[in-house]
């Protein structure tokens, strides 16, 4: 299994893009997709606690894989990976270096055929 | 003044992101952001009439740039542009290859304080 968390500014694009994955991609034992945008209060602006507790919700998987947008969901991102203490689960987290949208769907297709990381690594080469 | 037009299947995402754009980088007489995602009755989906009705609107503006995030949104893109018949209209048009948040994030700040289009496609090489 891997798990694919969305992470902007903004809970409507990342809701919107977990709704279009998951609609288009399909749902699947392979891929789960978590929307992480916002703050708490649903505002503009970002959450490292809930991104640190969507990981920790993803114990089991294979990979994690963290998508963000622009300069502080990066940020927050980051910091959601340095909250986790659990070094082994902390060795299954990836923020990609990818566009948040073209590159979480594009993880996803992948994901559903192949759960190998780098068989999605290299397809998020291609964009 | 420079447009730009966001182009998903998911109104959610290009009307947060347009959203984002707004408040993040503010409201200037020099960019105006539209949202045309999804289809005519909100699903997911993508409607080149909607786009092209956006670029007439837009007829006064200097360039006219459209960013979209994948597959079908690319191509609903090309037919808008395909289906405006005014030639000087169309010559402001640009389908710009960029991942659509961070595109069209980094184009607005940079319309923001210069709307050169070198200026703009220049920033957006850097992304």
């Amino acid at each position: 299994m891997i798990s694919i968390i969305l992470v902007s500014h903004s809970k409507k694009i990342t809701d919107g893009l977990k709704e279009m994955i998951d609609e288009m991609v399909g749902t699947s034992d392979n891929v789960k997709i978590f929307s992480a945008g916002g703050t708490d209060d649903g505002r503009l602006g970002t959450n490292p606690i809930a991104v640190m507790e969507i990981i920790e919700q993803c114990q089991d998987d294979k990979h994690i894989l963290i998508f963000a947008d622009i300069g502080s969901a990066i940020l927050s991102s980051e910091t959601a990976i340095d909250l986790i203490s659990d070094e082994k689960l902390k060795e299954k987290i990836l923020l990609v270096d990818a566009p948040l949208i073209e590159g979480s769907f594009v993880a996803a297709v992948q994901a559903l055929v192949d759960d190998d990381l780098d068989a999605i690594l290299n397809e998020l080469e291609n964009i």
